[in-house]
């Protein structure tokens, strides 16, 4: 079997941890055989934003189809507006491939440790389910009087009762996939009474086809409060555009290191390629400098292969993964002393051994 | 001196704190003296609203603004959907009386300490300036087709120049007024490129009146990864009034229990009394049962105290407040075992020891 991987390295750091990312998929691959990956590079970055004026040219979304999942590193650099590089990338892939759930797990990895006093390995184990194709991030809204003092701009989240649904289910699926069937569903709807109301509306509605499934519903700001203060309650997540983009971050750090924290953007039909990235960001102040941590590049892997159907394989590497970090290869976020290299190496030799 | 407090305590544990807060309030001014509190309460909960179907008379913010201040408890029971609760109630006091400014202070109290491991008790003292007038509490927004498979609700945050200016010089006067000068702008002008770009401009214009300012720009998810991983690196922070409403809630969590932590709604042109009110919302599940934390209360009540000019009571009350917590007289929140009336009563008693 030839899968095949459109891989977008994109800015600073993204191109250090897709470059690790495929060295160990190929020896992934070529150790437990019966599969292989062909890549295929499209250097979309934001340096050739600048030569050019474009990220992905006008067929960029129609190349993309092609393959059987993207990989990608991470897009945004200073000399580019924020706004201009992921509209001009990242989000359009989300929105147009229909990829619009983006699976977030958080755990504690073998060897490392929460930076909460009483927060124990196996007392963190989340999955966020975030809503990736509306909410917040719909791009609606405007600027009026703009070079006046009464300028208004408004941003504009579109919340569908379709939208909703098929969040909310791939939701309850995941709960009901995993030991605890446990659902937190997350909302705003005290202070936010349109949108956020359909959507606890939708999350009730939903909940009566799940009667497995143990569910409650927090508000955005409290969520915040019980990740830190009783772990250990939650389970599985479900949250908007916005405020799983929030809390997964929150989830990463709480769980050590925004360095190891994975997404998938999923197209659950299957009718588009899903998209594998970790969730951190270019990270202009370490680019370039080799010390990248690439174990959320590695699970980001991991879940691809997973999702092209190599779950062997896919174990394997999460086992090679926490093999390394249990003995300590780490880079400096997870208070080790390794480069982006020498925990590459280490993930290979141990890939070896499987 | 007479101040005159319009105090509506509202619902569940809002009563409890409430009557602790005026206890010490009382206390206070007769200690101090050359001045008193001259108490009006206002039985403006979710138990009435359902027996007559309203919180606020028609002329309530009339009576509101004839006050010096205004003391909240909190609002919120299970009875009342929430949207119908909080816009029937706080949300319009807030935004009819100007108060344009919520100021969150969060610091380690003596006596208590942060759940991550390795904060001290000196490396988390933030002020967090919330946005309290417009952005994604506009309010703004609508649901169509309503009964249909294709629902479409949006929900419409509104940034206005007068609006962001107005709250940036009030957040660099108060990082100017603190040891350390610095100030941290949250945006997420990357997903969100309209209103959250008219924020970011505005924070670049007003900074150039305050060059004796330290000024950087945090997204709102990576902000929460700072928060937990670097938190002396934070002073001042200016957000809007949904992210400052997440990012309060998780300070309160870090600085060792939501319990604790104090806001101020504050008119600073002084046209309209502010409103002083703990983070905490009214706690059905411990309503009743006189084990709320009175800190929250007496913090905000200190802010109120501070606000009507009284500042060396304000500072009394702070340091009888602390005096207890050092003691390891708190309530189970906080890793104590007290109740509200005895922590109360503590506080009481520091207090004529002033
Ligand atoms: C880069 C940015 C648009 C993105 C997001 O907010 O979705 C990132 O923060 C993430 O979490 O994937
Ligand atoms: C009760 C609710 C509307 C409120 C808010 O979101 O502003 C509360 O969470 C707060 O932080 O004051």
């Amino acid at each position: 079997r030839i899968h095949r991987i459109a891989s977008i390295p994109g800015d600073g750091i993204g191109v250090d941890i897709t470059d690790a990312a495929v060295e160990i998929l190929n020896v992934l691959a070529k150790t437990i055989g019966g599969f292989e990956f062909e890549f295929t590079t499209f250097d979309w970055s934001s340096k050739k934003f600048l030569e050019r004026g474009w990220y992905m040219p006008p067929d960029g979304l129609e190349q993309l189809k092609k393959f059987d999942a993207i990989y990608f590193g991470a897009v945004g650099w200073p000399d580019v507006p924020d706004h201009i590089s992921l509209w001009g990338l990242i989000l359009p892939i989300r929105k147009s491939l229909n990829q619009y759930v983006n699976v977030r797990p958080t755990r504690i990895l073998e060897g490392t440790k929460s930076p909460l006093a009483d927060c124990q390995r196996e007392d963190l184990d989340w999955v966020i389910i975030r809503e990736n194709s509306e909410g917040e991030y719909s791009g609606q809204g405007g600027t009026s009087h703009e070079s006046s003092p009464h300028t208004v701009a408004t941003e504009v989240s579109i919340f569908t009762r379709v939208g909703i649904e098929r969040i909310m289910r791939f939701a309850f699926e995941t709960a009901r996939s995993r030991p605890r069937k446990k659902l937190t569903m997350v909302t705003k709807s005290n202070a936010q009474r349109h949108g956020m109301v359909l959507w606890d509306t939708v999350f009730y509605e939903v909940a009566k086809e799940y009667g497995d499934v143990e569910i409650d519903k927090m508000l955005v700001d409290a969520m915040t409060v019980r990740m830190v203060l009783q772990p250990k309650s939650l389970d599985t997540i479900v949250a908007t555009n916005l405020h799983a983009d929030i809390l997964s971050d929150l989830a990463a750090a709480l769980s050590g290191s925004i360095g190891i924290a994975p997404s998938s953007n999923l197209d659950p039909t299957r009718a588009n390629p899903s998209m594998f990235e970790p969730i951190h960001g270019s990270a202009p102040d370490i680019a370039g400098k080799g010390i990248a941590n690439p174990v959320g590049a590695f699970w980001s892997a991991a879940e691809m292969v997973r999702w092209v159907g190599e779950e062997k394989a896919a174990d394997g590497l999460m086992k090679a993964v926490e093999n390394v970090t249990a003995r300590g290869v780490k880079t400096k976020d997870l208070g080790g002393g390794e480069d982006t290299k020498g925990v590459t190496k280490a993930v290979c030799q141990e890939i070896e051994t499987l």
